[in-house]
This record gives structure tokens, sequence and C-alpha cells, in this order.
């Protein structure tokens, strides 16, 4: 399949492209511009960060960097989504976070058939909370036996999705009964562990594996998101063959020719040393919110983080911001534009929407309507980019251009990969580990105290001292 | 009118609670808790900002103020709601930022109908960017002949909203022809000015006016938000109801009793003494997402803002950020609680989500399932929430939780008023105006140079030698 791809994609590349001019000080200034010498001081140790990375890849450390390239699996997983295709007229995906935020922004982006009319495709619904409302509203409008819940939970143990699946199992079982329960439901987990295991073992559910050592923030590129992306009718394997594209360019040991090590720089930078503790990305594309939904856990969870350093403890991490324009232009801006200069704002423009509306010339002597008239609808879109990029620049306030020639799996596959292994430098710019979230853990625990889990006893009682302190006068 | 609610709710007053406990330097110490005293000093400066807003109210400076009892246009509105109810099966709203996003709110967090089946209400579409892929889509999927637009700019000259009017215009002649295509829009503009305004005149469209003296984003409890909203058969007299009840609170003139001088000043201290520039809005409420997105951009807009102070220039403004639980405890979460101090995190708890989805207790001998079984799927979501909010607090993380006893129109009426005051409220301990947006007139002057309307040739010339000097070997 690389070798189809390979003399088909030669003629026609499609690279994405990022600008950087934005953040150097020769354009914004220097106050809050990166100056040559700093990005030149940084090389030795993004070079560094770049081999460090590809030789523990070698050694099987990073299994999500492979994934464009692991395709043994593929076969068999299309010939599921085949049968799930004359099945099924909802996959509903139950998951939270990285179960569930790749197979939304891969589908959103590249779904191209009506949400309703002339669907031939089954539709993917990816339930990612415990909101009763919204899930007992979702379970009463589906026809059960018409729908597949795929059940998503690398540890096997997530509370809420293991909530939902209790829920719909019990529902399944009452409308559906015991022969064909099982049916409904496909469950991903880690191989050999958790309490899902045992249930998929017991009752003998279809399963498929969460790829091994892929995290799930990381795991877009792997089955668990390509098989509901898939079932729309996306070719996946395009998806793939953009990755190994990107990969290629990120495998490049001269970070100025490595443009996910020329952006972990940028941004690194730009934190460190010019004061940007926010990070907004923006695209002109609605097809893209869901896609920017899930950078913004990529980059929140893999880069906050707490380190000991020189005794003392550290926080770092910048907060990730998701904008859509143009709508955010009349939300956001504003603020972007006069509020503190500690933003850095990442577009990402799509250069041809695959879709012209052209705007009629209804008003010629409207002055205020009529310099609208004969421009394309999306000529419109890239006109208010450029000059919202240009806004920011000239008042000294970083701005990155991601450019996207058309949205297609190639181009898409392209910038997950791009962010995956950006984040990934990052984080070794910063000594932090972008694989685990040792803070949530917490949470968890005060959960299952509240939740009356056995061993727990302790947190229950905190929560109820803390619940209990609560000053009455500070409650209005 | 207001004489029913009176009497009906004061039976049942389902008051939106704010707990303020998790800001105070007693429960999550002195590194960023407020200390009583700095809430002391601070309270003669709030005394003096809610005495000059209402004064200034009883003088028709803020008539946003006044829209939960200005209810005289209210029955002429509910007779138009009334006829589309039966005329249409679409309502689309071509509309931007403060003219699109209200509505969103409302209907969302409100909208109790089945999404598809059974529906008895025509649906409502928010259609507020200018993404020629998701426009094209919209407009091939409506039967156009059973669709009203309602097309909302208050200045009659947004660019993107009369980009979206112009197709949709000449495709309303196309195919329903020149003696119908003026029943299918429906133009809310100023009274008296704008392009918009010209074209109603010359062309009979039916029309509404823009509330004057109201900025778009303050304009949630007008007619222009709240027809839309009727349309889905939701109480919008409840909604203003709610408001009312609201505002009857926050015109207190002790601070201490006054929840929006409670909130604006605690978040106020946080921002200038606390170094807290990120406020996050969490609520545990899907339906509650857009709500979000609507606080978003009142913040940002009427916060973010340059002022000249001695002499120099102070940009201000907190960053504001919305996140939902449970969904983001796995994606922002991480950041929040071991990333940098510098957010306050504002959750929304809905204490009864009003529908109960209990989790069944398959699994008794699985210790990691068995404890959810018996619970009610809404009760996990706020144990989660309380679990997430005293993990910040034990990090001496700043948190403010505000809660709704239901998710009603008159709870709803509550929190938007009550927003829309405390916004005020900072904004005059800042001295800064809260309803202009000087800063974006730069983009607009910078898209129009582009899209060639005549005046704007400087900008022209301008952007086109910022994109000339881009130097292409800082594109990779």
């Amino acid at each position: 399949m690389a070798q189809t791809f390979r003399s088909r994609r030669r003629q026609e590349p499609e690279p994405v492209r990022i600008d950087l001019n934005g953040v150097f000080a020769s354009t914004i200034g220097a106050a809050s511009g990166i100056r040559e010498g700093e990005l030149g001081t940084l090389r030795p140790r993004l070079a560094a960060a770049i081999e460090t990375l590809q030789s523990e890849r070698a050694q099987g450390l990073h299994p999500f960097l492979d994934l464009p390239q692991d395709r043994d699996a593929l076969g068999e997983m299309l010939s599921l989504v085949q049968q799930l295709r004359e099945d099924v007229d909802h996959l509903v995906v139950l998951g939270i976070g990285g179960s569930a935020r790749g197979a939304r922004a891969l589908a959103a982006a590249l779904d191209g058939a009506p949400r309703r009319k002339h669907r031939d495709a089954p539709e993917l619904i990816v339930a990612d909370n415990i909101d009763p409302a919204s899930f007992a509203r979702l379970l009463d409008e589906l026809d059960l036996s018409r729908t597949v819940f795929s059940v998503v939970s690398k540890s096997g143990e997530t509370s809420e999705t293991m909530a939902q699946f209790l829920i719909v199992r019990e529902r399944l079982l009452r409308e559906l009964g015991a022969m064909d329960y099982v049916k409904h439901i496909l469950v991903t987990t880690d191989a050999d562990a958790g309490s899902l295991r045992q249930i998929v073992n017991d009752e003998g559910f279809p399963s498929t594996a969460f790829p091994g050592g892929v995290s799930g923030r990381f795991s877009a590129l792997s089955s668990v998101h390509l098989l509901p992306v898939a079932l729309l009718g996306i070719d996946v394997e395009e998806i793939l063959d953009g990755a190994a594209a990107m990969d290629e360019r990120c495998r490049e040991r001269d970070p100025e020719k490595n443009p996910a090590a020329l952006l972990a720089g940028v941004r690194y930078l730009l934190d460190v040393l010019h004061g940007v503790p926010t990070a907004v990305l923006m695209p002109y594309c609605d097809r893209l919110a869901p896609l920017a939904d899930w950078w913004c856990q990529l980059w929140a969870e893999s880069l906050g983080k707490r380190v000991e350093r020189d005794g003392g403890r550290l926080s770092i991490g910048q907060t990730p911001v998701r904008a859509i324009g143009a709508a955010d232009q009349h939300s956001q801006m504003q603020l972007y534009l006069d509020g503190p200069a500690d933003k850095v704002v990442t577009f990402v423009r799509v250069a041809d929407a695959g879709v012209q509306l052209e705007i009629p010339r209804s008003y010629p002597d409207l002055e205020d309507v009529a310099y609208l008239g004969g421009h394309g609808l999306g000529d419109l879109l890239v006109m208010e980019q450029r000059a919202m990029e240009l806004a920011l620049n000239k008042r000294g306030r970083p701005t990155i251009a991601i450019e996207m020639p058309h949205l297609t799996p190639f181009t898409i596959g392209q910038l997950v990969y791009l962010m995956e292994v950006e984040t990934t430098l990052v984080a070794a710019l910063f000594g932090i580990d972008p694989f685990n979230q040792p803070a949530v853990e917490e949470g968890k625990r005060l959960t299952f105290g509240l939740a009356g889990k056995p061993g727990y006893e302790d947190e229950r009682g905190e929560i109820e001292r803390w619940l209990a302190a609560k000053l009455p006068e500070r409650v209005v």
C-alpha cells in the first residue's frame, strides 16, 4: 500500500507549510519577537532532541511514531468496517479524552457527506461525557438494533466510560435480548489488563486491542480512531500516507529543515524567553474545530507538568486556547489585539476550501456591500485571516500560519503527525515526560471516595470535611 | 405578566448560588488566595461601581440592564413566533459574534426537544461563520420554501453577515421567485442606519429593530435572541423573570450581598493582586457549552482593552477559556493542577439534571466497576466536579462554583444577567469601557483593503508590502 501511495503522491505532494515569519523580531519587533541568535543558541538542543527521539524510536520506545507505517492490521480492520457499513446506521463511541477526540477530529475534518439527506454511510457519534440529559436523549433517539457501541478505554477502568458501558449494556440486553446484545458492543482496551478485558473474556464481546505503549492522546493515527473514520468512507490509508510524508520531514536532523523542531523551538522560546504563556490555535475552517479540541488536550496534558528543578518545584505548560476564524474575530480578537501580549496565535488557513460560493454583485451602488460582490466566500475568509495576522504583527504580537493546500486525508495526516512530534520535542526541551498525567490521579481518588469505592474511605473523609468546612457566608 | 411571575416564583424561587469559598486564603493558602482584608479594601470601590451603574441606568445609559422588565414588544414578537411555527421547518440565523451567540446559548441550554424524531417545533440553526464548505452544505440541505433566514447585524454592514445575506438572497430569488423570496428573510438591524436598513426599505423585507443602545454581546435578553428561542417553544418570559430576579439581587448596594459585585471583586483581585490572568469557565453540563462560548466573548471583548495610565499604556484583560466537565478532566485538568498557577476555574454545577440514568449493578464482584452501580449518572457527574474542586483547592488554586438547582429558563435567565452585570462591574474597577471594541477596527480596514473596497487603497498597499516582505526561508 505504501508503494501505491508513493507513486501517486510524488506527482501531487501537497505539503502542509508553516510560515514562521510572524514570530521573529525582524517582523514584530524586539519586545516579543524571537531574535535569530536565540534560535541559533537553541539549535544544538533541538538537534539533540530530534536525535534522542529517533534513536529511542528505533529501540521501540515510541510506537506512536510508527503508526503511519504500521499497516499490518489494516486489512482486518477494513473488513470489519465493511461489515459494519452493512449492518449499522450509527456507530457510537463511548470514550473520553484521548479515546474520543482523535476520531472526532478526523471525522469532522474529512467527512464530506451531508448530515442527513442521501447519506449512504453510517453516522458516527462520539459520546464523550456523562451528562445524563444528553446521554439519555441520545439513547432514546437511536434504533438500537442498527447501532454498535464502540467502548474505548485503554485502562479498562475509566469511570465515565464504564458507567456509560453499564447503562448501554443493560439497555441492549433488555431491548435486544441475551442472544443479540453482545453483537452491538465493540470493545477496545489494553490487551491484557483491566476489568473491561475480563468482561470481554467472560461475555464474548467483539474486541480490538488498544495499541501497546501508545498513550491515548497520541493514538489518533491508530485503529482506535481510524476504524470509526473508515466507517464514514474516509480513506484512512491516505491519512497514514500524509502522516508518513510528515514523518520523513520530521526525521530531518537539521532543526532548520524539520518543521516539528522549528515549531517546537519557536513556541519554547516564546514561552521561556518572551513571556507568552498562552497558545491559541485558530483554524479558519469550521471542520477543524474538533481538531483544535484534540490539540488542546495534546498540548495541555503533555506539557502541563510540575517538575523538581534545582531543589524547588517548577510548574510549566502553556495554556492552549481554541478559537475559530472568522467567528472568533467577533469574540476574542479584541483581547488578542489590545489585551496583554501573552499569546501566540497559530492560524490554520485552508487555501482552497474545495467549494466556491461566489458572493453576488447584487447592490453595485451601495458601497458598504458592493465591495463584496464577485469574491468567493472562501477568498473572503482567507482575506480576513491575512488581515488579522498583520493586525497582530503590527502590534508586536507573534503569529504562526499553517497553510493547508486543501483539506484532504493526506494533509490532515500531515497536520496530526506534525503536532504530535512538535509536542514531544517541546517536552524534550523542558525535560519532562509528555506521556503521563500524574496530577489527575488525585481527582480520581477523590471521586472514588465520594462514590464509595472500597479502599478510598480516607478520601471520602477528606472531601466530607472539606465540604463541611465551607463557610455559608461565602455562598451568595 | 410580571405579576403572574411574582406570585408563582415566590413559592419556588430556585435562586442560582455562587460559592466563593475556593478563592480565599483561608481555604487555598496565602500564595494565591484572597485575604479578607483585600476584599474589605475593595469594598468602597465596589459599592461606588454599583452606585454609578445603577444611577447611570436610571438616566437611560444602560438599556441592556432594563431588558428583563422591557416587555412591551413581547406580545408582538410572540405572535410573529406563532406564525413562524406554522410556516417554517428551519430558522437560520445569519449573524456573527454578539448577533449569534446569545440565541445559540439560550437555545442549547433550554431546548429539551429531541434532535430529530417527533419534533414539533422548527429547528434553529445559527450560521455564524463564512466557511464556504459548511455554508454550502447547509444551504443544500434546507428546503428553502420552509426556511426563514434571520439576518442580524447591528451596524448593517458586517462583512461576513452581508456576504451570507447576498448569497442567500440570490438563492431564494432563483428558487422561490421574485414574488416570494422577500417572505423568507427577516432582518434585524439598527433602526436608522446602515446599508441593510436601506435594502430593507427598498425591497420590503420584514424587519425588527436591534434594541437601541445595546451592544451585541449584551443583547442576549433582547428580542434579537429571544425570538429564535421562543420559536423552539421555550418560555422566554421565564428567562426574563429569572433575569429580573437576578437584577433585584444585583441592585443591592452592599457588595457583600450583591452576587455580581462579589464575583467582580474576586476576579479583579485574583487578576490584579494574585497573578491570575486566565479565567476558565467549566460547566459540568453539555447543554451549557454554547453558553460558555457566549461568556468567552462577553469577557474577552468587554475587558480586553488597552488604556492610557500614568503616561504609559497598559494592556488588561483575563483570557477566558471554556472547558466542559467531565470531558475536559481528561484533557485540561492535568494542566490546571500541575501547570502554572495562573488560572481561576469557575465551575457551573447543575444540582439536578432533570433526568436520572441509574448505573446498573451489573458486576458486583469486579471492584473497578462495582462501586459505580446504583449511582445516578448525574450524581457521578456532580461527584467528579466536587473532586476536581477539592483537588484544585488542595494545590492552592482558586475555584468558584456556581450552582444551578435545575436548568430552567428561570435559572438560565439569572445566570446570563449575573454574568453581564459582573462583567460591567469588573470594567468599572479597571476604569475601562466594556461596550466598545476599538482594536478590531484595524483588521476590518485591512480586510476592506484586500477586498478592494474604495477608500482603502492604503491598507491594500500595506498588506501587499507585508506579504511581499515575508522571507521564504522562514516558511518550512
